[in-house]
């Protein structure tokens, strides 16, 4: 069975639709009716159900004995089944079987862990509350609104774009520069026979069903799930119907087409919306396909990950890496999936971006030489022995969990360590932050071992990005479809000496005899393997001839059309196809996952919302605010502003007339982390401003002359907000009086 | 007649190339047979025919009195032509009068454009061993080559990825952040709607024909051009023959789809690959379509530039600049068209970045508050008017030009001076950068002026940037095509008191009567004009009922079912549509330009070829060279390197084992502009290392204490060469000798 990467990437990726507690309303994409229109309860920062979401932070309970009496049982039961799938692996059972056996393991894993959510103490979480302010700022918001809007696509307004483009900066330092990785920038649009190779063309599909007279199309598994849990709500239906409803929807992450069809049409599905009959469930192919060129014949793709690219550069960039192995290639761009009923904001959109990663290694040593610096690095790994056993995760330091065996190899830990750390300091709260280990039967069966980094958000646990051994499969697909050999050379401890024998072919005489099909014979006659070939010497000297087939000729060659050669050869290096360790970052994930985790309000005023965005990635990094409109103020703000942009802090002038309290109110809300006043006391030899943080709203008072460069040390780390406060005197004015001022 | 922005702007760029000189073979797209591999006439970087390309610097040479004597009946020629247009313009001729003398006044321009630059100092550039240099060392490369590749994409490699996000970087430093611009990152598929407004659903085609059995398609333009240089080659042909294919090239761009069918069958043409028939010519909108979402009903396109992304966000920018104007919005992002024949490598490619912004402004004031910064700045200027005069281009400050009106106003001209300023920075040659204005016949009728900023590269003056008035086109159209208002209100100078007269709907009467129909009525209403609200008024008194007309019904209103009030109004702003200045970058283009202004060869050495790129967007800031692979060099290297990283220097370690000669010549093929060289005398207290500058191969020693920041403030600019050069001692050693070492 060849299972295809990509396709299993986004298998997983799929889990948390259904996982997910917090969408219990079926989305539908356009209708004809409302062409350009997304189902009403698709306008995302509008739904007010989904004020103060409960977030379980289970595992900070981790470890309460009432809690564990509880789970007890639960976690027996996973491990029960969880053995029992080791056990028919063990045994070779039938893959249907072990199939089963998976399908009832996850389903006893979900009752354990809603049980976990259940008991561990709840945070509040205020959804719509933090859409509103996202959506009133213009950090993101639906593409094309004024043309109705098309849902699964959002434009960055400026706050979110620098956000953005901020995030993408420090990973290109982060990542790129600091481990002088290959940076590339490829194609979107794809070519066919490269998707095919890939695996893209044949697998990257999603069931869907269509009204079969709207022609609107439905996600089947959010059909399904949409549907059961209406009849288990009916207060007519029986207990019984009622868990077979709860257990389907449990299942349905493991069911083939087949057995969701039956479901289907066991509970006589039609369509939510309308009533008409549904067809039957159809594979509906997530790429978006055009055509290159003007003759239609050259059918492409968007493609849907931006890994190919570099893969089909393998060869560029290993000659640019002078042939050495290991070495990395990254790349930051656009992908798109055409999902059949994109939901949850940014989580799951048409159009995104990643940043990928592909290092490339040799796959007998996977050693990464700058391991030793992250080994203390601690993580909370939940791996997949122990969602088989019903443990809980493990914080862990990486070089134990490298040691044990847990993690496969020292690249991929040193990946996962780096992944924690640039997460953890672009705002992703550690204690949401968990890495995830691929079981066996959703990892593809080329790949050693698969970890995703996972953040915890109102809409579950998140994957946001994944880190996978992906073995030499991409490159050896692409080998096969084209021929060209994506491989390097490595040097043999010891030379090898090699005894060769080869059928050589008198090229000349081929051509005169055979024409057209000279080639053929001499490509066939290279590819023969060597006891081939002795069959053919012997042949030819008893004989004097031999019938050699070539596809479904035969072709009878004569000793004066080839020799056999008989020598040894002396080697010193092997070809190997060197293995990928891919780090994949979901941009619009993470950028969502730090919005969550960021998104605060003020002790005892909860209108007063903010966003605590660190001042490497946020927008801005200072805002310039004159006390009043007072003309004086002007020369200190074109000097402050100038000398800002001199040293690269970005900045926004607020000279707007509303109270400072408010201007800080609202620069607070698009993240801004520092603020200069210029008030009256500026005036005063020598000139001073006030400096304010955004978080602890401490204020200092700080020379004009030193301003600037003040702020460029807060904004890029050289200097902490404590080590100012220190420093400089406070200012002691209380904001909560500015507001009414 | 609606002209449609985009169009206009395209087809400027269309311009280029039927003047381009270069490229005298016809190349086409990919065969059914060579399903993904392009003509072998589009490998770039292979084609021997551009060695030693002539550039003629003509304005360097400009003034100098033979020439003018010789180019003077030229220009009188023009000249005479150029009136005429203008003087059929003011007497209101037939349109397809000035056309025809508009296409008179192209060619007569060509001639002398072309005498010109014949009579110009040649600098000879060998691009194709610049292309092999940028091939070699992956700068950038044909994508998908191992599938045999696509014309028209292009995957950019380590350096040259590194070399555009550094421009990039420098763009949003030098635009947004200096001028606070709001950047926006929008969506690239877009519903067809949104382009059907914009008009690129209707205008944005090529005219193409196939080839009547193969399908292959051909652009007609470069089909005709081909042939006819074809047919004036053959020695057998008239003076007579050959004059005409001449004066039908030059005129090919003025012709329309009747014409260009005339010319062909005229000359009997049949496709250059096969000699089979070809279709009549077709228009094929160049934009990728694909469907949005799984039920095959959504059409949308692939956006063609990214202007679109900022207009239909006006309303939302709008109000996060709290409803200020002027304003501007940025986007950098990817753009798409289906070319019918990708050529000239970077130029005309099918998938490309531009950096466009919007500017918007109250149309009746578009001075700039920071257009003193810049009024000095000196631009070639190529103006329509000398250009109908057949006069050259000439250099003023553009503080001159928007006073004597040649710019239309401060806003365009601050744009055009930031663009040179810009350019220059990144390393356009100043002397090879002309900003060429539209003539009245390119512009769209409804923009103000419009300037292209040209740089001089062995395919022609090629445009790298746009700069056009384009008015309240834009907004207006989206505006219409959705009913959503996109206008800004603007203060009134003194308030304005109004009559206001207006019919009042009684709003339950009417749902009562007229059910779901009460909507429409309302609104129509609302509409109406003042003396149709006196008509019903006097209607309504004589007759008691009023029979209101919406879309093809009637309705018949009682009294009591509206009202008439009469009031006055008085209004502090008033509505305005902002003009849009817009400067939109090519990056692709801006790229290739630079490419071709910094590759050098050196002195005595053809073979050894670099590229000087400024610091600023050079891929790598420095490079490392340990003398040797001496054990003792490495924690030297380990040292300097983290250094570097620590104060964010992009650096490459190369401990390979080429002399240090080659390893310079090396860095110097990949621009890398400064050299650190840790040799024996490191190792000596003080530990030094020396230092080498690219361009002038100069080295200094420097302690190693300092030399992370040397370099810094080197690539950063807050240096310059010269100041380290006086300020540390020379390093005497010659490279020559060392390339032989």
């Amino acid at each position: 069975m060849r299972l295809v990467s990509t396709f299993c990437r986004l298998v997983s990726l799929r889990r948390h639709d259904i996982l997910s507690n917090c969408q219990k309303q079926l989305k539908t994409p356009a209708t004809i009716r409302t062409l350009y229109i997304g189902h009403p309860l698709d306008q995302w920062g509008k739904n007010k159900k989904h004020r103060n979401v409960k977030l379980n932070l289970y595992f900070e309970a981790m470890g309460d004995p009432e809690m564990e009496a509880v789970l007890a049982p639960l976690r027996a039961s996973v491990k029960e089944q969880g053995d029992l799938v080791r056990q028919l692996k063990a045994e070779g059972a039938p893959i249907i079987d072990v199939k089963k056996a998976v399908v009832e393991l996850n389903a006893r894993k979900k009752i354990l862990e809603d049980k976990e959510l259940s008991l561990a103490p709840n945070v509040t979480f205020d959804r719509a509350k933090m859409e509103d302010l996202l959506k009133r700022r213009f950090f993101y918001d639906q593409s094309f609104a004024i043309y109705g809007g098309i849902t699964g696509q959002f434009d960055f307004g400026p706050m979110g774009c620098a956000f953005k483009a901020n995030l993408l900066q420090t990973w290109r330092q982060f990542f790129v520069l600091e481990e002088q990785m290959l940076e590339v920038d490829c194609s979107i649009l794809t070519p066919e026979p490269v998707l095919k190779a890939s695996g893209h063309v044949d697998r990257f599909a999603d069931l869907m069903v269509k009204d079969t007279k709207t022609g609107e199309c439905f996600r089947l598994d959010h059909l399904i799930k949409a549907h059961l849990e209406k009849v288990a709500a009916d207060k007519k239906a029986s207990q019984a119907t009622k868990d077979e409803c709860v257990d389907i929807v449990i299942k349905l992450d493991g069911m083939n087409k087949a057995e969701m069809a039956a479901v289907m049409q066991k509970y006589n599905m039609k369509s939510p919306l309308t009533g008409n009959d549904l067809t039957e469930p159809i594979e509906f192919n997530l790429m978006f396909a055009t055509q290159i060129g003007p003759s239609g014949l050259i059918k492409g793709f968007l493609r849907p990950e931006t890994a190919q690219g570099i893969f089909v550069n393998f060869k560029r960039l290993l000659e640019f890496n002078q042939g050495k192995l290991p070495f990395a290639a990254a790349q930051i761009g656009n992908a798109f999936r055409n999902e059949i009923s994109p939901r949850s904001g940014l989580i799951r959109v048409r159009e995104f971006t990643m940043a990928e990663i592909e290092h490339f290694c040799d796959p007998n040593d996977k050693r990464h030489p700058k391991f030793e610096n992250v080994k203390d690095v601690k993580l909370l790994l939940y791996s997949a022995c122990n969602q088989m056993d019903g443990k809980p995760a493990e914080r862990k330091t990486i070089g134990e969990a490298v040691q044990n065996g847990l993690v496969a190899n020292e690249t991929l830990g040193y990946f996962m360590a780096r992944i924690q750390q640039f997460l953890v300091k672009c705002g992703i709260d550690p204690a949401r932050l968990r890495f995830r280990q691929h079981m066996a039967n959703e990892m593809a069966h080329y790949a050693c071992d698969c970890w995703d980094a996972e953040c915890l958000t109102s809409y579950g646990w998140i994957e946001c990005v994944g880190c996978a051994d992906r073995s030499a499969f991409d490159l050896t697909q692409h080998t096969n479809a084209t021929g060209v050999r994506l491989a390097a050379e490595k040097k043999l401890a010891e030379p090898k000496v090699l005894d060769v024998v080869e059928a050589q072919p008198n090229k000349g005489l081929l051509g005169k005899t055979f024409k057209k099909d000279a080639k053929a014979i001499t490509e066939s006659l290279a590819k023969l393997k060597i006891d081939e070939v002795e069959e053919l010497e012997k042949k030819l000297e008893s004989q004097g001839a031999y019938d050699l087939s070539v596809g479904d000729k035969t072709f009878n060659l004569s000793k004066d059309m080839v020799e056999v050669k008989k020598y040894k050869k002396t080697e010193h290096v092997e070809e190997i196809i060197p293995s990928v360790i891919e780090p994949s970052f979901g941009v619009g994930r993470v950028m969502y996952s730090i919005f969550e985790h960021n998104f605060k309000q003020r002790e005892n005023d909860e209108q007063r919302t903010y966003i605590s965005l660190p001042a490497i990635v946020a927008p801005l990094k200072c805002s310039v605010l004159p006390l009043s409109s007072n003309q004086e103020f002007v020369p200190f703000i074109k000097k402050i502003s100038s000398e800002l942009t001199k040293v690269d802090v970005s900045h926004k002038v607020d000279d707007s007339s509303g109270s400072i309290g408010k201007r800080y109110a609202r620069t607070d809300e698009i993240a801004i982390p520092y603020g200069i006043t210029i008030d009256f006391d500026t005036f005063k030899e020598p000139n001073s401003v006030t400096l304010r943080e955004r978080d602890s709203m401490g204020q200092v008072r700080i020379p004009v002359d030193d301003i600037a460069k003040v702020v460029h040390d807060l904004a890029y780390s050289k200097q902490s907000w404590g080590e100012i406060e220190s420093k400089y005197p406070k200012f002691e004015q209380q904001e909560s009086k500015e507001i009414n001022g």
